[in-house]
């Protein structure tokens, strides 16, 4: 962009992030070095930060700083019941509704083999062992209603009841096409209540 | 999003970004931390980098890394003519038709006064100085063609003919309401051999 190859090595670094173009990452370092240099060595502090504690639950899969997050740390809740996520921010989408009380699994993904995204990439097998830790008894299906997150969720279901597991899917009041963490409280609540 | 206050002060600095709202900067962490972990760290590295190594040219006030930039130290281009741009990508856009030999001043900005950015703001004071340098004779005027741009060359345009010195603006063959970055380049050079 200008006569400088950090600058040009910050363009190339911000057109790693998802969505951001050639354009987009240009504007995103101009705008931060021309207007916002505190908010530059904030951003550079925070990934640092991120990318050093930052890790996965040994239970759930999660974001989380400790070894255990505080979902699964909470004795309170029904450890018969664990409810299979896509993402974080699924999982807070379904705690808002207040409806569920047991515990989650996050895959952090979906099966996407278009993607080359397969069972060992979403950590298949430690869900299968926290399913199977004899105190779960249903374990509920909340993968979106997309094509990748039936697919999902069909596979899961498929090895889970094969185990002995009982084995909900959300009712489908989620629209078909849907993504979760844009659906609205009242939706997920009646889904999570009509499960089958 | 999850169980991580790093986690969340990440989201909360993606978020000074330009154009990243609540939602982008989530899946833009989320990405980072469960995909791309080598770019996170590269990122944090490149916006250290930048924020310690880029400073404004002295003559001409661009990114650069010296004190002066390469384009200023360039000895064979005309020290008459001095092409007065918003920014670096503007400069560029320009430099790409390999029409203009001159010199440039880039205001890192515009005028507009409905978000408080005065005369003082971008520089101006410096740009008067760099075009009254004794050899230049002709300002051309490449400011965008929007409302703010428009106002921008009118200012200086107004400024610098009663200082004694020959102002020109781009002809108008660049589309009204127009961003020179987005332009093609053979209405870009056109409008430079126009400039009236
Ligand atoms: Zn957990
Ligand atoms: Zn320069």
């Amino acid at each position: 962009m200008a006569d400088s190859s950090s600058l040009d090595a910050l363009v190339e670094a911000l057109r790693r992030l998802p969505g951001v173009g050639a354009k987009s990452a240009s504007r995103m370092a101009f705008h931060l070095l021309q207007h916002d240099r505190e908010g530059t060595l904030m951003l550079a502090r925070a990934l640092q930060q991120a990318a050093s504690n930052v890790r996965h639950c040994e239970r759930c899969n999660t974001f989380t700083e400790g070894q255990v997050c505080s979902v699964c740390q909470d004795a309170r809740r029904d450890g018969t019941k664990l409810c299979v996520v896509e993402t974080p921010a699924d999982q807070a989408a379904l705690e808002r509704t207040g409806v569920f009380r047991g515990y989650y699994f996050v895959l952090m993904g979906k099966l996407s083999p278009l993607d080359g995204v397969g069972p060992n990439d979403i950590g298949l097998a430690k869900l299968f062992a926290r399913a199977l830790d004899g105190t779960v008894s249903e374990v509920i299906l909340a993968t979106n209603f997309t094509a990748e997150g039936e697919a999902t969720a069909h596979v899961i279901g498929d090895a889970l009841k094969q185990r002995g597991l009982s084995v909900t899917r959300l009712a489908r009041g989620v629209p078909a096409g849907s993504e979760l963490e844009y659906v609205d409280l009242g939706t997920i609540a009646h889904a999570l209540v009509d499960r089958r």
